[in-house]
């Protein structure tokens, strides 16, 4: 299955900036990319980047170039890919740095014309789609719109219950989970920082 | 399978004050807990619930009184039961608010000596356990330690992959997460005391 990754390189994760300075989170986010293209290509899948400035991605793989708005660009490629006879395309966040190849293939086995992972605070981490009428909707609470917009379609959406799909890498209080759950690029390059686990009181945060 | 669920009812969930009163952070707690029996007992499993103060518990439910720190009491409780000839014994926490049957059979159903789910932030939000040596440690980062103890009885701990159960309600950011992917007990009293999804930048919040 050909699987969405999409990805703006053009400063991205700005909500890291408390802990990361720009330089460092233009390295991070191209390091959870490779995560996530890895563990697709791992589960035997075919990573495809959608971003709106394929010039400035140096990964070797491949990129479709879409400088439309998030939505609009999802739904486009996969309206396109169903109608050419796929049977299923894939959308996959750049930013889950959790994700095995296992998680991959939990996603992409589920059934249904719309197949909904969740991710932390309201957002929709993963999806399989199969109706070719879906459109997707990025803005806000997004994991409520695509329940909606698959209900409309005639069926409610699948859900996926994955906390490495829930967990996106956005904000500084993400940062232990990565350290947690995953021996990645991502990890590495955060321990090659100085960053480590800081145990306290309730949940534990990172120090560096 | 028992599944013992942890509870301390004197003055539960001090991480929630920033958005909620004492008494209704007492009355929460208690939904929540509620809400984890009731997806444990539709799953066809036996919720006990594990307490300090069984007396000041009004739930009609199975308790067991043990005042021992946390981790003292689960081993306690978990050894006693396996070496009395159960194959394995499950425990879940009681403000995974977002438990549904299905991830309690998910748990479940996972074999292995040590299944752990980990919860946001290091801790380790459910367990199932088949080996009377384990021994539990809810100090710090509970899920590295878990790991390591499994580690040392000779297998590595098979671990679930749950947003379900990696959801631990202990501060203000949870609680987007009840309104987004719960319809139980917690939920409803959330929305019947005026709180709302708030939909800005990045992750949703809430509003009252």
């Amino acid at each position: 299955m050909e699987i969405l990754v999409p990805y703006d390189p053009t400063e991205p994760k700005g909500r890291l900036r408390p802990a990361l300075a720009a330089r460092e989170r233009q390295s991070f986010a191209e390091a959870m990319l490779r995560d996530v293209i890895g563990a697709i290509e791992a589960a035997g899948h075919v990573p495809v980047v959608l971003t709106p400035a394929a010039s400035a991605l140096s990964c070797a793989c491949e990129k479709v170039d879409d400088a439309r708005s998030l939505s609009t660009a999802v739904t486009a490629q996969i309206s396109r890919r169903l109608t050419a006879g796929a049977g299923a395309v894939g959308v996959i966040m750049a930013d889950c740095a959790l994700l095995t190849p296992e998680t991959v293939t939990g996603l992409v086995s589920t059934s249904g014309p719309v197949v909904l992972a969740p991710g932390r605070g309201g957002g929709t981490n993963g999806m399989v789609i199969r109706d070719p009428a879906f459109t997707a909707d990025y803005h806000g609470a997004s994991i409520i719109d695509h329940r909606q917009i698959a209900a409309a379609l005639g069926n409610p959406a699948a859900e996926v219950d994955s906390m490495r799909l829930a967990t996106d890498i956005d904000e500084p209080e993400d940062l232990p989970e990565v350290l947690l759950h995953s021996e990645g690029r991502a990890a590495a390059m955060l321990k090659s920082w100085g960053f480590s686990l800081s145990r306290g009181e309730g949940r534990v945060g990172v120090t560096r």
